[in-house]
């Protein structure tokens, strides 16, 4: 959408020369590997040019590049490091902050071919898979052994664990069970020079050394590409999971609601909030049947077993029914959990009708989720923009969808504005810039805010310890 | 206890020139601080110079200095840095591998004195604690305001959080609920050439930049000095322990009832073993009152509330007695659950009383511990000394104590031997050198040995781009 002007020192966009240095590096890597894992077609380039966040400035890669083992990987790297070309990893693309967008002279490295399941190991409670295993698979094939990988991000049917890695990715579950990073327990990295390396470990322990594992995790493929990814599982046994929801007159309310439950020590597996604007889109799209005055719905589960998650669960209804609630429902059998859930995933579809989505993904305290998505709604109003609101309310973690019309340049450049604002208003409350999404490129200027400028001298020393010519994935992650 | 040959190169143990130098150093210290800051005196000196790894070298320090506030740390490194001397850095010194164990021509520098509970916000679960803050101490003041800070190493009672920090401490609920790693968001850290950064988030998620804090959490005070941790906390609501021991005939019959219960889905909240001279010592001490022929002790906890807390406490004790305990008891009152677990409390210091304790701290595959127990036992007959063991045996990760007789110095040479070869039948089990209590000196070899050149490589280049003068506790954590 927003492609960058050409660099004018990138030799691929300037005369006839360059075309060849193009030609010629298309060439090498065709000799390299198989014809059909380098491709260069323009509909190809165009859609490996950036992940979801299509905001963000993208160039056109040279050539996408499928690779289908590590082999593949390290042998892309050492060209790449040899011909001063950039390498832009990449898992299935559903990333928001632009971390996978091209850059310049670059190779788009795609892992999604990379799909085996090296391991399960159902006695030590471990699983091994290469970095393009979709999250789903690998849940579904540890759920046949009795086991539970937690992470779920939103897009946990379509991306793969090594992007999940890459961008220690949140989900609807880490309030209770944590995030990617707490399941990673090793990693197989190709580093920028080529080398394979295996970081961590496979036992439940282990303090050997630094933590080079936790550091690549989040990383965003700038210190190193991950291939094969090591996780922790849980039990799948020992969880009943319970839906709880409430339709609220009022943010306030709902946020009320929030902060009961936080206090009780009841911690819910899910607690999510719907804004207004979500709600209406939801309920103008599909029909949610809801009572009227109905503002704002608040999502919660609840996973313990028998009589506690019964009382649990009656508790939740209750502090939402003190906060005011106009309706609570309750839902045990699957089917009716996920029916009552069905405004949350059908939120982002149902705004994506109304216009582009610029996805923002502040954290703030808990308790100032509430103050957040009023400052949110009074950016709305002051940059004449829509906002729609889903919050994973339980740690604080707010996706403000900002829409703008589509071809109407002057809402989206209003749009941009109000994504700036609600990134200062975060920082005053206290939150961080990005919750679970990445700094990737849409992020750059509010990490640069929030992290000192020693703290993003000791990215760039340790960027330059270990990719010194940077090759990896160059301008991510952090302001340089 | 083995303190190596003074460094000819160090001027403070050469000649009357070298002594002003170090004279100098002291006085230019006390001008710094306090003069009650800066110790001298040989009884201080001695007993600072190592932590509780007497078997590793050390040697005395130039002083030891004792911070009080974060600017005091700031004028010790910025001294330091500025005298091509060495800082070793230094909690409770309770640490087992030698990793406050003093360098030659080094200041140790403990932050014991800064014992400040900063915040402790319970609607958002969090809590800041300078680094001197015993576990203990801070566990009770969020206790206090019905929050729970889990991670437990057995030295909870003295060692403080920011040694736990820097080590990244387990403990005995670690099996359940995760390392002091685990529930670290934030650190204050001062640098290698003084300044002070702060590192990680308050809320409870983030992904702004690279994970420096997981990288300063278990890097033994090689990359900065942790002198504030912010810690998330649970509640401490929702959890009923009940103690379930079984004592058996045989370490086989106890390792089948690990795999039992680890098979089940159960997750116990602790699961440890004590093997035979371990159970001979604390009964020869204290009369635990054991029915005859017991050779191994299993003790294992539960916590979950109510009738699945009854459930599972009765599945485990099913499970021990199928696999053939002699006798399994059960407890819910508080009382008795800590007389269940006296006999784990007693076997360190009943086995102290036999003389000096070499500890290790190999971590292997869970499904590995019982033939790791029994390698160790070939060990110990192969060396002719006494091996009791205690393990962790939900997570494999096993604490063999190696004991040489007061004054036997060729008992204590098989000691080390005997060391090794637990370092190397752990390696060849697929396991780590050390599970919890970190590299230090004492797993430089091990750490050698399981990491790949190139990962400590990485090392290197990481602890350069940090420390690029070798300021901060040179020679630990990894082998250069």
């Amino acid at each position: 959408m927003s492609s960058t002007a050409p660099d004018p020192s990138d030799p691929v966009t300037r005369g006839e020369e360059q075309i060849l240095d193009h030609a010629e590096a298309v060439g090498q890597l065709r000799r390299l590997l198989r014809a059909d894992q380098v491709v260069t077609d323009a509909a190809a380039l165009a859609s490996y040019a950036h992940d979801d966040a299509e905001w963000a400035p993208f160039e056109l890669p040279l050539a996408v590049v499928l690779a289908e083992h590590d082999d593949d990987v390290v042998a892309v790297v050492r060209f790449a490091a040899a011909s001063g070309i950039r390498i832009v990893p990449r898992g299935a693309g559903t990333g928001l902050s632009g971390g996978a967008n091209a850059v310049a002279r670059s190779i788009v490295l795609s892992l999604e071919r990379m799909t085996r399941i090296v391991e399960i190991d159902a006695a030590e409670r471990f699983a091994v898979a290469e970095a393009g295993v979709i999250n789903d698979v690998l849940r579904q094939a540890v759920a046949e052994q009795g086991l539970w990988y937690p992470p779920d991000p939103a897009s946990y049917r379509i991306s793969t664990i090594g992007g999940n890695a890459a961008t220690n990715a949140g989900g609807i579950c880490c309030v209770k069970y944590g995030v990617t990073r707490d399941y990673v327990l090793g990693l197989r990295v190709v580093l920028a020079d080529g080398e394979i390396v295996d970081l961590g470990r496979r036992t439940a322990k282990g303090v050997t050394g630094y933590d080079l594992t936790a550091l690549m995790v989040g990383s965003e493929g700038t210190l190193g590409i991950i291939t094969r990814v090591t996780v922790k599982l849980l039990p799948l046994a020992g969880r009943e999971e319970r839906a709880i929801v409430g339709a609220f007159g009022s943010l306030v309310a709902a946020g009320d609601a929030v902060a009961a439950i936080s206090a009780s020590g009841i911690v819910p597996s899910a607690l999510e909030i719907l804004d207004r604007t979500c709600v209406e889109a939801v309920d103008a799209w599909q029909g949610l049947g809801l009572p009227h005055g109905v503002d704002t719905l608040l999502l919660a589960k609840v996973d313990e077993v028998g009589a506690l998650g019964e009382r649990h669960a009656a508790s939740v209804a209750e502090f939402m029914a003190g906060a005011g609630a106009l309706s609570v429902e309750q839902a045990v059998e699957a089917d009716e959990v996920d029916r009552l859930f069905m405004a949350r995933r059908l939120a982002y579809p149902a705004l994506e009708r109304l216009g582009p989505v610029l996805t923002e993904d502040v954290c703030v305290p808990r308790g100032a989720v509430p103050e957040m998505l009023a400052r949110i709604q009074a950016a709305a109003a002051e940059y004449d923009v829509v906002i729609a609101n889903i919050a994973h309310a339980g740690d604080g973690n707010l996706h403000p969808l900002i829409i703008a019309p589509e071809g109407d340049d002057a809402a989206k450049a209003r749009a941009k504005l109000a994504f700036d604002r609600i990134v200062d208003e975060c920082s005053e409350l206290g939150g961080t810039v990005t919750g679970e999404h990445g700094v990737g490129l849409l992020k750059l200027p509010g990490a640069r805010a929030e992290l000192s400028d020693r703290v993003l001298g000791m990215h760039s020393a340790i960027k330059q310890a270990l990719d010194p010519n940077g090759v990896l994935n160059p301008g991510k992650a952090f302001p340089a």
